[in-house]
C-alpha cells in the first residue's frame, strides 16, 4: 500500500466529553472511531485541491459543554402530571438531555453544533416504561394540546428528531426495548419499538440459548445504521437494509402494529394476507410519528442459516453493463441474492483506494481492460438453503460472465461485510478539517435509471472540487435505488444547503423518488407536496386530521403535512 | 370407473336464452358446462340423502325473462347529460342490462334470481369509453349526489355489485380493456381496468407476436374466475390467484394506479419503492369502488417460461403431517412453488371421486396406509428459471417424503391445471336439483390453522347431510389460507343464509380473517367492524369521508362503510 511518508493527518482518537456538542453529534459508539487510509487521504487532498497544510488544524470540534441556558416551556403542573405517569425519574428536563434528544445524525446537524448552534428543544424529555405509559402520555398532551417527539436509536438523517414546537419527546429505547415473543411456528417475533438493531438480531440468533427456541433466526434487516436505530424506527420510517433486495425492506416485514394515537389505541390483525378492504397496518408504515406512535411490532423472522451464506465480488468493464447485469439477475427468477451492490466507475475507483487495492492487482485489471473510471465494482452475498444459495450463486456468476465481468472471488465482499456499519465514522474526520461527506438516495425505474444518475452526477460535478460517488445496493425486478454520496469543502452550512437543495431539485426533475429509504423528515418535506401531487397529500393530511386533529403528533414540518411549501422551504 | 347404469340427471346443456333470469345467474360462457362425474353423482345423493326421484324434476331454473317492470328513477335531464359524456349509444335504461349488471356470482343471487326475485338495480348503465369519460362521470355525479357503481367481470362473490342505492352503473369492460404499454425493461404492463384475464395473459403470453417485444410474459394471476374477472376487479378487491404462493397476490403486483375520485384524479408513482409517507398506493387497494374508480393501473409482469413448470403431486398419510410438510416448505427459503393445494381428508376423498380415482389406484394407496377419510392429497406446481424449478421441486419431495408422503407423479397436478376454471360450472347442475354448493374463505396464522379448521368444520358438519370440504391453496412464510367449500339442500334462501352466518360467527370467533381473496362487499360487511375495531373502521370511514364526502361511490353497505353493523345485518 501507498504510504504518506511525510504526514498524516492527527484524526480524532479522543472520545467526546460528557455533555458537549459533539457528544450529540458524533457518530455511534463514542469510543469508536474509522479514519481515512492513507491511500484515501492523498486521494481526497487531490480531489479537494487540498494540501497537508490544510490538515494541521481542526475547527468546528464542538468540544464545548451545551450552554445550559434554554427553559423548559411547560408549566409545573404539566410536568407533575407527565411525572406522575411514568414516574418523576423517567422525566427530565435537563438542558443536555433534551438538547441531545432534539438532534439525529443529519449532516446540517453537525455542521451547526460543530458551531454551537442549537435549534429547537423539546421541554421535558419522558422515559415510558411500557405502552400503557405512552398512551397515558399521549391522552394527556391531547387534553392539554402539548407536541410529542419521539427519539429512540438517534440516527435520522433528515431533521426528522427535531421538537420543532417543543413539547414532550418521548424516548422509546429506554426501557420499551424488549422482545416479547418468538412465535417460531408462524416464524414472527413481537418486539418493542425501542430495540436497537443488534439486541434484537442477537436474541434471535441466539433463540435456543435464550428463548429455548427450536432454531435460530435472522431479522434479516441489516441498515448501515444497524447498529443505532430501532425495529421501531425502521417500519415507521419506510427503513431497508442491506439485505433488503432478499429479505424485503422494513415495510415488507410488518405482520400487524399496535399503536397509540390521539384518536384511539388499535392493534392491526396479524394474518399473513386479508381481502378485507383498505389495510390500515400498510397506511401506518411510513407515517414517520405524525399519526401516533408505534408501541408493538411483529416482525416476520427467517430461519438463521450463515453456514449457507456465499460471497461474490466482479469487476464489470463499464456501469452500463453493471446495470443491465443487475437487472437481469433481478429479473431471472431463480432467486434472489441477499447483499446486493454496484458501484459507479467513480465510486469503484474511490473505493478501491479507501480499501487500499494492492497494485498489483489493479495493474492486472488493467491489463484485461477494466479500466479506471470506467469499471465497476459489484459484491454480494446469497442467504437461504445451501442448495439454493448455491443455484443463485451460481446463475449471478453466469450472467455477469455473460456481461464481460471478471469474478473477483470473496474477498471484496467479505471486507466490506465487516466494516459495512463503520463508514459512517469518518465523517467527523473529514468534518474536523472543514470537510463535509454526505449522501442522498433515491429509487428509480430500470428505464430511467440512466438518465437520473448522470442528471445528478452532473449537476454535482459542476461543482469544483467535489467528489460524487454512487451505487445501487437494493434491486427489485421494476427498478432499483440509486445512493449518491458527496465528499466537498464548504465554508459554510448554507452553503451545503445550497447544494443539497440542488440535489434534491435534480433528483426530482430527473425522475427519481425523494427517497428510497431515509424517509422524509423534515429536511426533504419542501419537495414532497410537488412529487406526491396536492391530491395525494391530501390524502395524507386527512388521514393526519383523523388521528391527530389537533396536530400534536410530531408537529413542524415533519413530511410536509403541516407547513406550505413555500414556507417549508424558507424554514429550514 | 364406477358407472350410474339406471339413471343420470338430465344435467341441462341448454344455453339460458338472452333477457333470462338463468342468463344473469349462470357461471362463465353461456355455452360451457361441467356436470358432476357419474362417481359424484353417486357420492352426492348418498352424502345428501337424496334418491334418483330428486334428480328428476328441476326448480328455480330460471329461464323466465326478466319482467319489464322498473322505473328509471334518473330525470330526464340527468340522463342527457350522462349520454353527452359518453354518447347516447354507450347508455341504457333497458331493464334487462341494469339487471344484468345489478349482479354478480353470489350464491344468494342465483338462489333469489332461481325465483324470479330481483333486487335493486341501477338507473342507468353507462359504457365509458376512456378515463376522460369517467372522470366526467363522476364529477357530474358528485355534483348531483348520484350514487356510481362498476361493473366489470361480474364475478363477485359477496354481493359487491349491487346497486343498493340506484344510480348509475359503469361497465368497464365493454370500451376500457386495452393493455396501453408494455415496458420491457421495467417488467410492467399498463392496462386498463376492464381488460378480462385471458385477454391480458394472452397479450403477455404472445407479446413478441402482438408487441413485437423481445420476450413473453405472463401475468402471473389465476384466480379461478381469471375467464371472467378483470384486471381492476382483481386489484380493488384484494384478490389473489392460483399461482400466487409464487407470483404474489393482486395486491402485490400493483406498481402504481390512476384514480377518478370525487375529490380530484391522481395517479401514484411508479417507483420499485420509496420511504416518502405513508403510500397511497397501498390505501386505495381493497377499497372495492368506495373511494374511487380505478381508471389505469400498471401492474408488475413476469416471464413467461412454461416449458421449465414442473408438476407434483403427493398423498399425505393425515392433514397434520400435509400441514407440517406444507409449512416447512413455505419457510425452508429455497424458492417457493406457484400452485400449491393441499385438500383436507373429506375434500381428499371427495375429490378423488370427482376426478374418478381408478379402484386399482385407490387399493394401491389404502394398501400403503393412506387411508380415506384421513390422507389429504397435494399437487402444484414449480415456475420459473430451470434450474429453479429443478431445485424446487426437487426440496419439495424431499420435504414431503419426511412427512411420509407419497409421491403421486405429474398427473393429478395436470388433471386439475386442465380443469381448473371449470369446476364453478357445476353449481348450476345442483342448483336445479335443489342443492347448495358454496365457498367461504379466511387466511389464518399457522398457530391457529387447526382451531380454525376444526372450528369451523365442527359447525359445518352439525348441520346433517352437508358436505365440507376444506383446502389450504395460498402459502406465505407466516400462513395460508382456508377454504371451505360446503353442499347441502336448501329448501329456501333463508335457511342458506342462516347456516352461511354461522360459518362466518364461526370464522370470526375461531379466529380466521372475514376473507382472505374474495373481498368483503354487502354479504361480509356485517362483521368487518367487529373484525377490524371500530378504531380502523373509524380510519376507513375518514378516508371514504376524504375522497367521497357525499357518499356517491359504491354506497349502501359495501365494506360496511355506511351503515352500522346492525342495520346492516338485518339488511340483508
Amino acid at each position: 500500500m501507498a504510504k504518506s511518508k511525510e504526514f498524516r493527518p492527527d484524526w480524532s482518537e479522543t472520545p467526546p466529553a460528557e455533555g458537549t456538542f459533539r457528544a450529540i453529534f458524533k457518530y455511534g459508539d463514542p469510543t469508536h472511531f474509522k479514519h481515512p487510509s492513507d491511500q484515501w487521504y492523498i486521494m481526497l487532498k487531490d480531489a479537494l485541491g487540498m494540501t497537508d497544510s490544510d490538515f494541521r488544524h481542526k475547527r468546528g470540534e464542538g468540544r464545548e459543554p451545551v450552554a445550559m441556558d434554554r427553559p423548559c416551556g411547560l408549566r409545573a403542573a404539566q410536568l407533575d402530571a407527565l411525572a406522575a405517569i411514568v414516574g418523576r425519574e423517567n422525566t427530565t428536563t435537563d438542558v443536555y438531555q433534551r438538547t441531545r434528544c432534539a438532534y439525529g445524525k443529519t449532516t446540517e446537524e453537525m455542521m451547526e453544533l460543530g458551531q454551537g448552534v442549537v435549534r429547537e428543544i423539546a421541554d421535558l424529555v419522558v422515559h415510558p416504561r411500557h405502552k400503557e405509559d405512552v398512551g397515558h402520555i399521549v391522552r394527556y398532551c391531547h387534553e392539554e394540546k402539548i407536541p410529542v417527539y419521539v427519539f429512540s436509536g438517534g440516527s435520522s438523517v433528515n431533521l426528522g428528531l427535531r421538537p420543532a414546537r417543543g413539547g414532550v419527546t418521548l424516548v422509546m429505547n429506554t426501557h420499551m426495548n424488549k422482545l416479547l415473543t418468538l412465535n417460531e411456528l408462524n416464524q414472527t417475533a413481537t418486539v418493542q419499538p425501542g430495540m436497537l438493531g443488534p439486541a434484537y438480531e442477537t436474541a434471535l440468533n441466539q433463540a435456543p440459548e435464550r428463548l429455548g427456541a427450536r432454531r435460530r433466526y435472522t431479522g434479516g434487516h441489516f441498515p448501515q445504521s444497524f447498529e443505532h436505530s430501532t425495529v421501531g424506527g425502521w417500519v415507521v420510517t419506510l427503513g431497508s437494509g442491506q439485505a433488503s433486495t432478499y429479505y424485503g425492506d422494513a415495510a415488507d416485514m410488518v405482520v400487524s402494529q399496535e399503536y397509540v394515537t390521539p384518536t384511539g389505541n388499535f392493534k392491526t390483525l396479524p394474518y399473513p394476507a386479508a381481502a378485507t378492504g383498505p389495510k390500515v397496518n400498510d397506511i401506518m408504515k411510513g407515517a414517520e410519528g405524525t399519526f401516533g406512535i408505534l408501541v408493538e411490532v411483529t416482525m416476520k423472522v427467517f430461519r438463521h442459516m450463515p453456514a449457507n451464506r456465499r460471497y461474490f465480488s466482479f469487476m464489470f468493464p463499464s456501469w452500463e453493463a453493471a446495470v443491465d447485469a443487475s437487472r437481469e439477475i433481478a429479473q431471472g427468477q431463480f432467486g434472489r441474492p441477499a447483499v446486493y451492490r454496484i458501484s459507479d466507475p467513480e465510486e469503484t475507483d474511490r473505493g478501491l483506494k479507501l480499501y487500499g487495492i494492492p497494485a498489483l492487482a489493479d495493474r492486472f485489471l488493467v491489463k484485461r481492460g477494466y479500466l479506471p473510471m470506467q469499471r465497476c465494482l459489484c459484491l454480494g452475498t446469497v442467504e437461504g438453503d445451501r442448495n439454493y444459495t448455491r443455484l443463485v450463486k451460481r446463475k449471478i456468476r453466469t450472467i455477469a460472465k455473460q456481461h464481460h465481468a471478471i469474478y473477483l472471488g470473496t474477498y471484496a465482499s467479505k471486507k466490506w461485510e465487516k466494516t459495512r456499519y463503520r463508514e459512517p465514522y469518518m465523517r467527523e474526520d473529514l468534518h474536523d478539517y472543514g470537510i463535509t461527506i454526505d449522501t442522498l438516495e433515491a429509487s428509480v425505474a430500470w428505464d430511467n435509471l440512466h438518465t437520473l444518475h448522470q442528471g445528478v452526477r452532473s449537476y454535482m460535478k459542476k461543482r469544483p472540487r467535489t467528489i460524487c460517488m454512487t451505487h445501487a445496493s437494493h434491486f427489485y425486478p421494476q427498478g432499483t435505488n440509486l445512493y449518491f454520496i458527496f465528499i466537498g469543502r464548504f465554508d459554510h452550512v448554507d452553503d451545503y444547503r445550497a447544494f443539497q437543495v440542488g440535489i434534491l431539485d435534480h433528483i426530482q426533475k430527473y425522475g427519481g423518488s425523494l427517497s428510497h429509504h431515509h424517509g422524509i423528515g423534515r429536511m426533504i418535506a419542501p419537495w414532497i407536496e410537488q412529487h406526491l401531487g396536492k391530491e395525494q397529500m391530501a390524502v395524507l393530511r386527512a388521514l393526519k386530521h383523523h388521528f391527530d386533529p389537533r396536530n400534536i403528533m410530531n408537529p413542524g414540518g415533519q413530511l410536509g403535512l403541516d407547513l406550505d411549501e413555500t414556507l417549508q422551504r424558507k424554514s429550514r
